[in-house]
This record gives structure tokens, C-alpha cells and sequence, in this order.
């Protein structure tokens, strides 16, 4: 598994949301307490937004964030109105720069924390699927990044509800021996996108923050400040999305009953 | 371009080849002569043979040679009867482990000097005409990596000879605007396979060692010791076969005429 | 605090006892389970010997042991008949290669597992001491290497139970409120030494192995097979030599009483 | 040797300086062309001042500057009105982050480029001579960092001219054979401060430029574009001081003669 922080709202550096809160994600990376794994060593990544950039900054690396002396600097420095960071516990793929969340592709960015079960079969064919130039931006080797590259040539740019629940549909594991388990924030610079969804029910955990402090508004896999009480559960099979405090529900699968 | 050593004969430290002797791989790493770029600082790697094992022992990274402090004490303990090495200096793919030479399956093992020039077109192509094995080994986004398992897909281990010239011609480029520029160095375990090709004539270079004072050969980029009067150039589209001293050359074009 | 695993007998590859046992050294690095913390991911090293070098060989990296794609090969393909490992979990020093164990000097090395409490205040004193050719070999941060230095510039090689006694004896701490704990593996390359000190009776764990299957013995922070009937704990304040198959015990606070 | 560049003027990207220009530092990481060494691939780092905080941010990493993936993208993202960047050529000093430039303390940031000859025999007196704080922040083992905190604990702050006279005076060597060679530039966040010193009239190459289309200015190894006709030779013992568009010049060795 892995652990996700992301936030949106004025401009903050980078540390009060990935260093010093209580249960921060660089807490999260070694005491986790609401994944199947503690530790999330294999590596990390941060994406920001700047106003004078469409693209994101991205900032990755293997070594487990609680190694790293960069981090904590570039965290203190950084001020950014929206950034996505991820630690990873691997489950598919080494550790490498490019297996790290989160991935980006013009202008969007992503974390995943969870599995496609039969991605090794279905690998061949998601990638003979991808359009040229989300096939060429293919740099790692995880169902992360096999999974957001379909998306974007899907139309989830577009459409993203309805990219989503097309994609979880085709994708679906035949039993739930093997389930599928996604947990998602996105960005496109605008907004904060985030979503729960499992074929077994089970997707990894992900909380939204209540109005902090300073006027943002955060996701989290686990809540920051080791308490739960102003954050709630994403719901499963839901497109949450946050943009300027606001919050914008779009249920998956309704449509599918 | 980047630099190769390799050698067979009797066991010896790899420290032999790789360091100690003048104008050793880790001396042309920093000031290659015979190279359009004299600096091949974009990682590298390492393959060995031992007697109880039939896969060969790899150790890679993205530091220059010459920066990797683990890499000189390495090289003196390990002794080996059959090596390759190899420092980049990157064309295409970034600098990661995935994309340092040598690459290795099932036994095999594999290093490449130069460049397929249309690769970005002909990427797709080459990845779906793998078989699944060989698709599945794949880590990193070189064409070298490609190269080595389009070979070994195709049936190099069983005749060499003609699957080098039937991948070559398929790959051919279509002008010699972009030449396709081939120098490798290759290995099952048992003998050393070197071949050097280019569309337009100018592979990278690539010498045969006489028989050194201990009784073994090598292959180097650059002669290792500063002099070629024992070195002599491995002959453009030709096979060469370094197997317990004894050397077989197989023309791989000559049927073309 | 860390964990460590060391081996003397007939030459075994590294990964008899890093890698392959149920609970191998690397299964330590992510899942000790008699130690403060289960997890030692900042950083790894091993210090091996062979008959033709008097300096031992040494790998060491600041990633988690279990995030080297490198480490399993070297641990599979090289042999050897005395060698130490440690996975660190860093209390002093950042995580830098110069900070990870093993340290080596002049044909020795050493691994620690604990601390000196009052480093912070004793390091002018204790580096300020040392002769220069120890001082000059100084690379890192922490109180281990230091401790390695000191004991090596004291005369451990020639009398190691009295330099030992003496080098606690003058940096014990003044209080059990910061206690000095200190337990230790360290090879001249002919026998493994090993011992365990604490000013407040709770030096970390130390097994050392019955015979082996192959007639070899091990020192491990925990049992490696998961089962302890075989082992047995190094005893508090006594210097442990194993040596061919042999093992001594000399009482290092005895003469104190 | 190294290559150095800084700037002071009006908030940019670090690329407008780092990355952009024709022969920016990171082409000079490959190809500079006023050094002994065209190479510079031992490291590098950058230490750049926000309003938001006193201290520097730092970012140094190991591998080359042409290597590292997360750089460029850094250089786009983060803006500053006043950075330093150094590409690092090692004399003394393995390849670590410890040992990468700039150097930090209590809000000062530091590069050098050249080599004290005789360091590794005054290494224990400078070091013994650091008072508690500046000892307890040493964290490498270059001759840079320690001439970085001697000036540090010498009054550098209050009185740079005179200290740096003092300090180069103290540790000049006995002869030319070894002699001293010191180019540097310096940051307490509100100014730049730069010089050249020698003790055989050969210091490392610096220059200044005129006032840059955005009204900043910057120092550099070699001009940034590639031509030096608004680029002037920062004069030999002299301290150029850099403060909002202003330059002044002190003099170091008048006193001397």
C-alpha cells in the first residue's frame, strides 16, 4: 500500500501538510496505522502547482522519505496553492525514480494507492491501447502509471466520471480473489479529484479534511493531525472534487444498477 | 556512445580489466579517446559469470563510474573467469538502473554501444512482437534493452549468426541520414560474442585483445593499455566468438551480396 | 537501532544468511521483531573476506537493504568463508554511506548496534585523541565509527578484552538516564569478535548460531531461522571469539569487581 | 576544480540562471572551457533565499547536475532573488552529499572552487579550533567546509574583509609548489559576496555581469551566454559585495604591503 496527502486552498508551504503535522505524511511513512503495511519506504513524490507554470513541479526519488535530506529543506521552502505527495509501500514494480508517484502528464497529476489485481495479464493490452503520445510519456513499469496514462487518453480530462467508471468497468477483476483496490487524488492545476473504489468493497483509505486553518482543505489517507474529527471518509465509488473550498460530489456506478 | 570491457580466460579479479590496467574502463570513462563524447558519466554496470551459477551476477547504478565508491572494492574481491562492463554515456532513455547495460536473461547477458536510430518509430513495433517472457523482462525504455530481447526472442541462442543479420535488416534504416550504429558485447555464460555494425559504416569502436600474460582475452572499446599493438579491430558485420582462447569469426552480411 | 548478521566457516554465498533464511537479515530490515523498531531502513553494508586480499571487501548504500535491486545478486554470487552485515536504523549521523556499517580499518571491520549517550559531548575528546592516521580514516558523523577508531587506536587488535574494558570504563556515562549500549560484531578476517555492553544491563540482542548445517557458525541480532533453539544469547560484558568452529569467552568487567 | 554561479535582483526561476542560458551552469557541469577539468559531474547543489525564512533552502544531491531528473524541473518551479549553485569536480573529499556545495550555517550559504594544498595536514588544527557550535555542524570532510565555518567562527558576519585577509594569511602555504587557490562565493541572504585568491596569482576563474534585462545581476565561473563582453574578471584578493544592484569592492591584501 502506500499513503497520499494532497491539498488545495491559498498558497502554504509544502511542510504543513508533509512535515509537521502530528500524524504527517512523513509520519505517515514510517508509523502508518490505517494500511496493511506500517512502513512506506519504497520511495516518494511530490507534485505542486505554481501560477506561472501549467505543468507541475515534480520531485521524486527512491530512498524512503524519512532518509532524504532534500525533503524536509524543498518542504520548508516551497509555497504552492495545490500539491499532491505520495510515499510508497511497492506492490508492482522496483523501486525507481519512475515507479514513483505521483506521475504527470500534461498538466495532470497523479497518486495511486492500491492495485490492479491482474495487471501482469493485462498489461500487454493496456499499453497496446494507449494513443502515441500517452504511450511514448510511459517511463515506469507499475499499474500506477499504466492506469493514469488510460485514463488521460480516455477522455477523463473531459469527462471524468464517466472515463472512470468505463475504465474501472472494462478493467474489473473476473472474482474478487484478486480484487481491484484504487484509491486516487488527481489534479489538473484547477482542482483536487479523488476517488475510493474496490471490487471487494475494501479500497484503501482516504479522508477529507474540513476547513483547516488557514481557508484549504486537504486529503489524506489518514488524517494529519491524528484525530478524525474534522475529517470524513471519502465514500467509495464516488468522484470527490474540490475546487476553491467547494466541495462536488459524482457518484461511479449509479448508473450501472 | 559509451565504453565496453569485457573479458574471459582464467579467473581473475574484475578489478584487472576495469581499473587497474592505464587506460582502464574506469580511466576511459572520464577521458575516452576514440569517442565522440569522452565523458561516460550516465551510470554503469557490471555482469559476471561464476562457476555456481548460471545466471550471471548484475550490479548497476546511475553514479559515474567514477563516483561510486563501492564500485574499486568490488572490483577487487569479485574474480570471475567471464565479465562484461559497461559506462554510459546516454542517447536515448534516462538515467536509471533499468536502463544501465549490461541486460541479462535467462543466462544471457548483453552490451551495447550506439544506437538504433529510428527507435522512437519503431518502438511500439519491437515491444509488441515480443513473446510474453521477454516482454515481461523488460524494465527500462532503451533501445539496447529492445535490441537485446528482439535477439533473444528471434533465436540468437540457437544461431546467432543469422538472427543478428535477419534483426538488423528488419531494422534497417531507410536513409543514412540516421545511421544505425551497433557495437556489442555479449555473453551466455560460456564464451564472449562481440559484433560491430553500422547502416552508414561508422559503428563505435571495438578491439580484440591478444592473449594476455595470464592467458585470457578481452574485448574494450579502447585498447586498456594505452597501446594497440596487441589490440586489433573487430571487423565491421562480422561475428566474433572468444570461446576458452580460441577465436571464430562469422561474416553476417556475406549472404546479402 | 539496527540489526546484524555475521558468519565464519566454509565459504557460503552472502545469501545463506542475508537473504534466503525465514528470517534472513533482510527480513530483519522489515521486520524485526526484538527491537525497538521493526524496521531498519536507513541504510546497509557488508564487509566480506577472501583468501587473496587482507582488506576485506565493502558494500554499503544508504537505501533500505530491501530496496537494492543490487543486493540480491551480490549476495547470491559471491562466496565467503567470514563475513558481517548490518541494516541500520539511524539514531546518530544522517543516512550517508559514510554513516552505514560495516566501518573497516587496516584489515578489520565492525558493526554496532546501539549508542553512546553522551556522543555529542565526548566526539571533540574522543576524535582529538586519536593518532593521526586513525583521525585521518575518519569519514563519517556517528559514535559508532568513532568507537571502532577508538578501540583500533587503544590496541584492540594486540589485547582486545583489555582495550575494550578500558575504552567503556572511560566513556561510561554518569547516570542510567542516558545509558551507553553497545553491541558489537567485528572480524580481523581470521575470527569473528563479538560482544555486548550496557551501562543499564539492556544491550541490544546478540545470538550466536550452534553448527550449522555446514559446519559454519553465525552471530545474528535475532535468531535467523525464527526458531531460537539453536542459539543461544551472547552474554552481557564478555568478549565472544569464534574462530574455526571454536568459541571463547573472555569476562570483560570481572577485574572491576 | 567547480563550477559556480549566483544571483541577486529581482525574483526569477533558478533555470533563468542554472538551466537556460547557452553555456548555463549545467552546460558547464558538461563542457566548461575555463577549467583544468571540462568535466564537473562530482556532485552538485543549490542554496536559495524565500522572504519567507532566514534560512536557505538546500538542495545538493550526488549525482551529476545532468543526471538528476528532479533538477530541471526544481530550476523551473522555484523562484528566488538570490541563489547559489555550484557543480562539483572532487580534489578532496569523497562523493557525498556532505561534501556537496553550498555549504549552510545560521543562514549563510557558501561556494568554493580550488583547494587549500596543505589541508590534510592542517585538517586536525582548523577543526580544533572551531568553536562547539560550528564543530557540532561539520558534517563532511572537504577542505571547503571547513574554510567556510573557520570564517564562520572567525567573524566573517561582522567583519568579512578583514576576517577573510586574517584567515588567508594563517593558513597560506609555505611555498608554490602547494599553493592555495580560493574562489568563493557567499550568502547571508541579503547580498552576494564573492572573491578570488591565490597564493600563486592562479585563482579559479569568476566574473560579474552587467545589469541583466531583468535588472538582476549574477556571478558566474564562466559567462553564462557564452560571450564575456558584459561579463567583467572579478579582480584577484579582492571581496566584491553584491547588494541590490550595487557592487562594492574592498580590498584584501592592501594592508599587507
Amino acid at each position: 500500500m502506500c499513503r497520499i496527502a494532497a491539498y488545495h486552498g491559498p498558497a502554504i508551504p509544502l511542510e504543513n501538510i508533509i512535515v509537521r503535522p502530528r500524524h504527517s505524511l512523513l509520519s505517515q511513512s514510517q508509523h502508518a496505522t490505517e494500511a496493511k503495511l506500517a512502513v512506506n519506504g519504497d520511495g516518494f513524490g511530490i507534485a505542486w502547482y505554481a501560477p506561472h507554470s501549467a505543468e507541475p513541479g515534480l520531485y521524486r526519488d527512491v530512498l524512503p522519505a524519512w532518509s532524504d535530506g532534500n525533503l524536509p529543506s524543498l518542504c520548508r521552502m516551497i509555497t504552492a496553492p495545490l500539491f499532491l505527495a505520495h510515499v510508497r509501500a511497492s506492490t508492482i514494480g522496483e523501486t525507481s525514480r519512475a515507479n514513483c508517484h505521483p506521475f504527470t502528464f500534461q498538466g495532470w497529476s497523479f497518486c495511486h494507492n492500491g492495485q490492479i489485481a491482474a495487471f501482469p495479464a493485462l498489461r500487454r493490452r493496456m499499453e497496446a491501447a494507449l494513443p502515441d503520445a500517452h504511450y511514448a510519456a510511459r517511463r515506469g513499469t507499475t499499474d500506477s502509471e499504466m492506469l493514469f496514462l488510460t485514463l488521460m487518453a480516455r477522455g477523463f480530462a473531459d469527462a471524468p466520471a464517466a472515463t472512470l467508471r468505463s475504465v474501472l468497468t472494462e478493467f474489473a477483476p473476473e472474482s474478487d480473489a484478486a480484487p481491484n483496490r484504487v484509491t486516487c487524488v488527481m489534479s489538473d492545476g484547477q482542482s483536487l479529484l479523488a476517488f475510493r473504489h474496490a471490487s471487494d468493497g475494501k479500497a484503501p483509505t482516504l479522508y477529507l479534511s474540513g476547513t483547516l486553518d488557514n481557508g484549504g482543505r486537504a486529503f489524506a489517507s489518514e488524517p494529519l493531525d491524528g484525530e478524525s474529527n474534522r475529517w470524513t471518509a471519502v465514500p467509495l465509488d464516488t468522484l470527490v472534487v474540490l475546487r476553491d473550498g467547494q466541495v462536488a460530489e459524482y457518484p461511479l456506478l449509479a448508473q450501472a444498477a
